[in-house]
């Protein structure tokens, strides 16, 4: 029997139809050749990228110069440009504004060929510090609104680079999946005086089976009513609206969390393609009782495709509770 | 300068970034080789699909025989299960039912190799009966509050048969995109008493930079806020909230319209997959003043990609302005 389940935060439903495709095999993966060629995102070329606006690199060493492990700048084909005025306006029914806010690259390692899934928890936590440190930075500007950060990784899932990297776009705006998250939140806030993701962590802890890792900090869930099959969110245990509030041991925790979860799952799909989406709250909302921050993660799987992504209706073949069954025997930590 | 748009119907933003593609030969289209081998869906070969349950054939030859123009039969692999009770039940936080539904798949020519786009009006008017009948008789089983018919064209947009299909599910949910639609158009209704889309329609004939083409009962649009390059809107001119209440000549006069916009859509990018979806008013509402049903065309590009289905931010490449020109010279009509 088919199932229909609703997201608590979003009100969308979504059909786990088990009918049609069960194991994790059965979710063909193209694995693109390397597209080989000149690199602009490895060291010595920091000359073809724009002058960096944060780089971590070792005591001394020149900016966009080589010896960075993590070197941010903003992207050379920027879809929104950071000089300008918004200049608000109402065209009839119709509203639009310029283009402004940042859009930035951040290369997570010096290492062309360096997979993110195996970065280690170090190397990780200092991506999520750059991030931190990018959102801090870009909340000064009065123009923004939001800062959203993103990975496609994979060319199913958007890359066109090879080199790891992630983006940030800074937004005058809030995106669509912030304003619904927020809503849906305070929604619940109000009736229950509760955060829902703080209730969603506790029965989770409970019921176990669609808990993928956790360490003491962070826990790795499938949500009850996924998009895709091996969609994953990780989410602090200790409530918290915003990411840039955590601290370095903070940010190694989840880190540690990150690359086991994204571990398991390529252990059980190799090479598989994934967007992964920092939720995290609106610039100045200055801490909110009501939302949680997370990253969502969503595999590429070639097999779903359609209309869903234009209406907003799922049909994901693989129970979350199977699939985190999977992520759970996929790795045998020692 | 890069511009952000906001649908006024959803409130969704996006950008439109022109600095990175333009030119409709700047998508490419990955062209599929014939699948080839049996089809279950060519006449001749009805028994390998489960029984039909609507079907346009000449008088006298027999039911699940060849003979038939459109024929409607149950998906052989459904989503959802039409025997059953909802058996809607909470798990502490969480909302489950059972997967109760219809999920059907309308044939829409006995020609296998015959394209939606080539279709004359005549054809393809007989589709969109095999649609208002099919709802109408769906109408009738209380358990299901929506029909969503949509199409996959291309197997880049999830098409997995080549024979000309589309699909309608029977839901016992409003499916996410529809309660955002009908909130959206009803507080613009309670602030203005008028319905969204009748003012969309008067200000885009008024503008005429987005309009792709039209005739006495309908109008082709681009949206202002377009999700990809060539979106398309095909709206009744006339208020209307429910598809199945279009008689015969109006279906005809739809299937015109759908039909040019197509053929101008395919002429600027030959082979190009998309996804349509009918959005029609929830069963038994019983004529909705503040909601206009419509058909969304959504071309898919392989160009875009990436995070946007997962945070309902879309980046577009190409003006909708200069994608209607490109449509509207693309075809001269006699």
């Amino acid at each position: 029997m088919p199932e229909l389940r609703k997201d608590p935060v979003l009100g969308r439903w979504i059909i786990i139809s088990k009918e049609r495709q069960k194991r994790p095999t059965d979710f063909p993966v193209e694995v693109s050749a390397g597209l080989g060629g000149f690199c602009p995102l490895c060291p010595g070329n920091e000359s073809f990228t724009p002058p960096e606006v944060l780089a971590f690199r070792d005591g001394g060493k020149p900016v966009n110069g080589a010896g960075w492990s993590v070197r941010v700048v903003p992207n050379k084909f920027p879809a929104l440009i950071i000089e300008g005025d918004l200049s608000k306006e109402g065209i009839g029914l119709y509203d639009r504004m310029n283009g402004i806010g940042a859009h930035e690259v951040i290369i997570e390692s010096p290492n062309h060929n360096h997979n993110f899934a195996d970065f280690s928890p170090a190397e990780m936590a200092l991506v999520f510090k750059a991030y931190k440190e990018r959102i801090v930075d870009l909340e000064k500007d009065l123009r923004f609104r939001y800062v959203m950060v993103f990975k496609n990784h994979g060319r199913a899932a958007g890359a066109s680079l090879e080199h790891s990297h992630s983006q940030l776009i800074a937004l005058p705006i809030l995106p669509r999946m912030i304003v619904s998250e927020l809503e849906g939140a305070q929604s619940h806030y109000k009736y229950k005086e509760r955060c829902i993701f703080c209730d969603i962590i506790r029965q989770e802890i409970q019921q176990k089976e669609r808990i993928v890792c956790q360490n003491d900090r962070f826990i790795t869930i499938m949500p009850f009513a996924p998009r895709t099959p091996f969609e994953m969110w990780i989410l602090p245990k200790r409530h918290s609206s915003a990411f840039y509030t955590q601290n370095d041991s903070e940010l190694y925790a989840l880190a540690e969390l990150f690359s086991e979860s994204l571990q398991r799952l390529c252990k059980c799909i190799p090479n598989v393609p994934y967007n992964y989406v920092l939720h995290t709250d609106p610039l100045r909302s200055g801490g909110l009782e009501y939302f949680h921050w997370h990253f969502e993660i969503v595999p590429k799987l070639t097999s779903i495709a359609g209309f869903e992504w234009g209406s907003g209706f799922y049909i994901n073949p693989l129970p979350p509770e199977e699939a985190a069954l999977f992520l759970r025997e996929s790795l045998t930590l020692p």
